[in-house]
């Protein structure tokens, strides 16, 4: 889950933890003696890393020389963690080498063959001349272009850079290391071919005309981190165009894994959607989706905050997706500050900016509240504050019971809709895959802790998969369903 | 070799014989005796099919069951054994598979993950939160792109479907079978990750600004199947504006793969390029840029031959690229047909249409005089005819001797520039690239049949990618050429 609405304050963070992002190798020559591997290992975790390895590289008579592997909390953390070591006698500090860089090097994905190229008789069928007749097979047959080219398995992960996580406005090609992250998971959790398409323009025009060119290679796209208000139009007009889905994680994939949590936490509470209030935090490309999936199903009332407050009737100058918010949102009409907005309020889902929020601020909610902080890495409110006064509380935090992560849901939701040969995502494929991933957690294994999968649980992706694909069969005719190979043409 | 120039006419193929390209696999079921195997394989080859396999798949005591895999000439020759097969007593035939296609099904590339995202480190350090850190590293020095992330090692594939193969202008779906193939071979032959970028427009100002857009993700941009004269614009205008190299593979690979062959075919019959008169059939990608090298290298003098006749000075309406060819070719100012071209030339090169030329045309050529006929499938001239009257014979056929093939070229090429991180192809490159090519088969194993190296000789890529790579690192700083991974941030 991405901040993507997020303007980040100066606030210092107080709630990071060490974590595998940060994760540094010192190699270090230390006097050899009995303690000198426990000495280090004490200095680090004396300056609050974890240590995940100690392997010995060299050594003699007189010294030891070793990588020390530990996780720290930032990039600060891990300097002061390596002065700790420069500051002790007889270590001397040879090289600091950052793990997660050293996983970059030359990039995350790459392009196979999956064809043997080892004879002329195989290079004859996969390019000339045999190409030439599936080529023409296409040209006489366009829709035989999802059987016989890459068109059955591909997505397209683009992005202008103008949103890249909660950073902002960095570019495409620093937005690249996240689109291929993407590529990798798509392959990983739901068997995609997705490859990046990092836009070096964020002309909202050009956007739309360059992906609808692109599309004839790939079975689906996936817009990612593009700003919003520009994000809402380019994925609807891209809709009205073309002949394949086309997804907006930002916005589709987080109000799905939203839902899906909100809807286990609503049984762990015994509340019912209808009749609960809840403020939304951020009204940007996910907090909008979040918030018209979350009234499309019913929901009691809505409050949306953000930077201008929280959105009512009284505001001007609102882009037609705000007007819509206000107009279905806010009965009440509430004009205030966010602590005031929660108060009584069922439901709190922050997709907006650190520590907007204190303890004292989630006492005031409802009895049985369920908190949703998902600012990435530093949450709305400490969670460990928002869990004294909270039914349920949920973070976007690998290191936190309850994270809601975007992985539960696009690769199954890819994968549906590429094995049902789906012309468009739809509503309907999104209450489905929500629906998909809450019951996942069975009603024996859901508690307080355990509102969502694991994202690394494997039934997840199939049966979001499964939920989506009968969604799409349902919608479509019999002769567009048909994803099994055709069978292959007589000579 | 591709005839983009290509205006096929209606002459039957005589040259045909049965390839890999057109292999099918019929089941039958026959009667159960000791010949039968043997009948079956013998009403192929009276067929006039190759068979390449027999297997067994069922069997009892009165029938047997068998797959009997064949090479054949064309789809119209498959149908011709198939009904010989049927006309054979106590044969049934059960069901005919075309190898090539089943070969397509789902495509020919996939995209995989160069990490393990088996545990939530693994997904910490590639995805969020580790990978913000990666995207901030590049924010703030863009060149560190190139090592942090794909475009390292990438190139885009880009067509139009405006020329594809030589069966004219199928669009972008028809021709994604062929990037494919194109992506398939960049791997096996450069270790390169390359993708198909098939677009759904051919306007050339719409392909420029969604070029240039699209590149952030790249190293490299391999323009394929682009008509002329369309393709020189964009060539062109994206090599202005590009910081990565821009290279049209049916312009400057095919343009390399003659020049290479044009060499030793030189050294076989001792003759000079400055001495020689050369015709070239076609004046399109490819004609234009094997001309243009041959001036480059000082040729004697071309005569270029397009469907409008002979490109003399008394033609008006030229664009700027013919008018070009005009100016600097032809010095005789010659007009006639194209027969009468080749009178006396020391050298044809065809990349245009086939059987424009027979036997006696070739006669009237200079002694020792050099014929590459690179229409594919059917050459210009039937190379068995040529071969009567010229000391050296190519064409692009797998199934003759030199086969002219630019996978001689672009993966060497490519494999070369991204590894010097070139931001420009120059035409030093690809006059190093042709000798490169043209040294692999060395003094001891020149003939006239043999005057390019076999397109899986494994010397050849790494012989132009030195090459290459050698010219670019004369070319460009030092502080581009350190190709070398640098040493990863330290913490």
């Amino acid at each position: 889950m991405k901040p993507t609405d997020s303007t980040k304050g100066d606030i210092v963070p107080t709630t990071r933890l060490p974590s595998a992002g940060y994760s540094i190798t010192v190699r270090v020559a230390v006097i050899a003696d009995s303690s000198a591997i426990g000495r280090l290992t004490t200095a680090v975790g004396e300056a609050g890393a974890i240590v995940t390895a100690v392997d010995v590289v060299d050594s003699d008579h007189l010294r030891v020389v070793a990588d020390v592997t530990c996780d720290t909390a930032d990039s600060a953390h891990a300097d002061q963690v390596v002065k700790a070591l420069e500051a002790m006698d007889g270590v001397e500090v040879r090289k600091v080498s950052d793990r997660t860089f050293l996983l970059h090097l030359g990039g995350k994905i790459e392009v196979t063959s999956k064809v043997n190229l080892k004879t002329r008789d195989e290079l004859s069928r996969a390019y000339t001349p045999g190409v030439a007749r599936v080529c023409q097979a296409i040209a006489d047959n366009p829709e035989d272009a999802r059987r016989l080219t890459i068109k059955r398995n591909t997505v397209a992960v683009v992005t202008d850079g103008s949103a890249v996580l909660g950073l902002g406005n960095l570019g495409p090609a620093a937005a690249l290391p996240v689109m291929e992250g993407k590529a990798a998971l798509f392959k990983r959790f739901g068997g995609v071919d997705a490859w990046p398409v990092c836009l070096d323009t964020q002309d909202t025009e050009e956007i739309i005309k360059i992906v609808k060119a692109i599309a004839p290679v790939y079975g689906g796209i996936n817009l990612e981190d593009i700003a919003a208000p520009r994000c809402f139009e380019i994925e609807a007009r891209l809709r009205e165009m073309l002949d394949i889905p086309v997804f907006h994680d930002d916005q589709h994939g987080t109000a799905i894994c939203v839902l899906a949590a909100l809807t286990n936490a609503l049984r762990v509470v015994g509340k019912k959607l209808a009749d609960v209030k809840v403020v939304v935090s951020g009204a940007g490309a996910a907090g909008t989706a979040i918030m018209k999936l979350l009234l499309r199903q019913g929901v009691g009332d809505v409050i949306a905050y953000d930077r201008r407050g929280a959105l009512h009737r009284d505001m001007a100058g609102l882009g037609p997706d705000w007007q819509w918010l206000v107009d279905n949102t806010n009965k009440d009409n509430y004009s205030g500050d966010l602590p005031g907005a929660i108060v009584g309020a069922d439901v709190f889902i922050g997709v907006s900016a650190p520590n907007l929020l204190v303890g004292d601020d989630i006492a005031r909610m409802a009895p049985n509240a369920i908190v949703f902080a998902l600012a990435n890495p530093d949450p709305e409110v400490d969670p460990r504050e928002a869990r004294k006064h909270a039914a349920v509380v949920a973070t976007g935090r690998s290191d936190q019971p309850n994270q809601i992560n975007n992985v539960l849901a696009f690769p199954g939701v890819f994968r549906g809709m590429l094995d049902a040969q789906a012309k468009e995502f739809t509503e309907e494929m999104a209450l489905a895959a929500a629906m998909a991933i809450a019951d996942v957690v069975g009603e024996e294994k859901l508690n307080p802790s355990v509102i969502v999968p694991s994202v690394f649980d494997p039934r997840v992706a199939p049966a979001v998969a499964a939920a989506v694909r009968a969604v799409a069969q349902q919608a479509t005719t019999s002769s567009v369903l048909d994803s099994d190979p055709a069978p292959i043409p007589e000579a």
